[in-house]
């Protein structure tokens, strides 16, 4: 008998700017409950699950921005998704903005957490690849992601479920080849992944047919290179006049895709996923142990840029 | 005015175990003047260019073994090359087994040396990432490199032709994505690789349809996630017995195939590479001053294996 886990990733339509946290979480659970009616064992959401993806806007009232983050999870509002778990008996991971203070600094984060078929918070991630910018740069689509959050100061945790190792990632990190090796060298089998990708960006209009495939590219790659399953749920369709591309997949061992959304709105993909192919992969394809040579690595830990060109 | 390189991947079809250092040695320079011809600026060959992939056996008899090595290069037999290289005004990289003795120690590298338009040595790599193992271990297609050669010793060098910045890689490297990331800091904007791969591995059947998919998968991600120009060409065909899978390439920074073989024989294809694309990917898609982090990235370049799975 093989161990699986059947997931499900979660694609959402938009979330508009005036939906109420509890309508939109009336529509998580709406999905949970689908999965699980699927067969679903543990489910993915996009990432800022809760809200519509503010960052393409320039708010300078505090207030306002306060408004798309969350100061307890769960809170009030968000207790019943906590409650339709310990129902169903299905875990999930949701992403949304965090307040976490500290005496007086006011730290916000791009955070995903993993919650168990309990309904208990195992764990939780801050997006580490923090993208965008600060202000708003002529030549650039706006996107202040860096304006709102601090850089995760986590690390690339991996939690247990039901005994398998689940690593976490959002957005922007699936394009860095750094986040799988990471979350792979710490035990993960399983990413669960959340996204919001604009399908135009203005400081590369020459690449816009290649959006699909520089979404599907990194996490095929990642998912093969470090032999582990890739959940990844898109936020998609036309928010707040912003078009984002779906491509909500599930992606195998061997790079494969093993499910793909086929719309822009809310859809849920499942795939009953093969913990054993994990380990023939790694046997077949990349032994760690065997190959590895961390010492010629060194400089991926150390330096950030490239050094200047040879002349 | 762009600045551009065109650059030729040459691919081979068998070399039998019969042909001699200086019949293989015509083939290639034939090659390099149908590239001269085709407007090529830089030409890369397969990874042991020079002879059979002999690694598929177990050799005991060690005359049998030094007879794929050089102790020189050039030596006489591989000489014309150089001189082909300076006539034509033309730079190639080409893969051959090397002996480098030190003192009483025997030295064997699976080695990629980069010579100039001039016909002089511009720089070598030794294959960091040596696949195979050293002793035919039951249930695993016999593939003894790890028996013949040490684990490069060089790092991951680039090396400058025409100003541009070159990173060479062999084979098994090119699975690794810390193969282009190292080149990538180190300041390669062009990858040059050279491969050998079997279509049918012993260890995974379940995988055989996958071979082509698994051989570009990581050249575009690594292409892409790194903005650099791959070439990379390919020993294919019925090679004493053994099936090579062809599919040598040149990819672009965006991670998109610029060309492809369209054979299992001696193929060249030809691509001018726009070096000002490199830029362009680089600003727009990755950063790496802007959003790296490295300090996250450690184990990376600490730890060979993953940890233990969490309970």
């Amino acid at each position: 008998m093989g161990r699986y886990l059947t997931l499900a990733a979660c694609q959402m339509g938009p979330i508009p700017k005036h939906a109420s946290r509890r309508e939109t979480v009336e529509r998580l659970v709406c999905m949970l409950e689908n999965a699980a009616k699927a067969g679903a064992e543990l489910v993915v959401f996009p990432e800022m699950g809760l809200t519509t993806f503010f960052p393409r806007w320039l708010i300078e009232d505090d207030l306002e921005i306060e408004s798309y983050f969350e100061s307890s999870f769960p809170s009030s509002d968000t207790e019943p998704l906590f409650a339709a778990a310990r129902k169903l008996r299905l875990g999930f991971a949701l992403s949304y903005c965090e307040r976490a203070d500290e005496g007086n600094e006011k730290r916000r984060f791009n955070t995903m957490s993993l919650v168990s078929a309990e309904g208990e918070i195992i764990g939780r991630y801050r997006k580490i690849h923090v993208p965008g910018t600060e202000t708003v740069e002529p030549g650039f689509t706006p996107h202040l992601e860096r304006r709102y959050f601090l850089p995760g100061d986590l690390g690339f945790p991996v939690f247990s479920y039901r005994g398998i190792g689940i690593g976490l990632a959002i957005c922007n990190d699936r394009r860095w080849p750094e986040t799988y090796r990471m979350l792979a060298l710490n035990g993960a089998d399983i990413v669960l992944l959340g996204y919001n990708t604009p399908f135009f960006l203005e400081e590369a209009p020459e690449m816009a047919h290649l959006r699909m495939f520089h979404n599907h590219l990194p996490m095929q790659a990642g998912a093969y290179q470090n032999a582990l399953w890739v959940a990844a749920a898109a936020k998609a369709g036309v928010e707040e006049g912003q078009f984002l591309i779906g491509g909500s997949c599930i992606i195998a061992p061997s790079g494969e895709m093993a499910a793909l959304a086929q719309s822009l709105g809310d859809e849920m993909i499942v795939h009953r996923a093969d913990l054993d192919f994990v380990q023939l992969c790694r046997k077949a394809n990349f032994d760690f142990d065997r190959y590895r040579r961390p010492d010629q690595y060194r400089s991926i830990g150390e330096r950030r840029a490239a050094l200047a060109r040879p002349i």
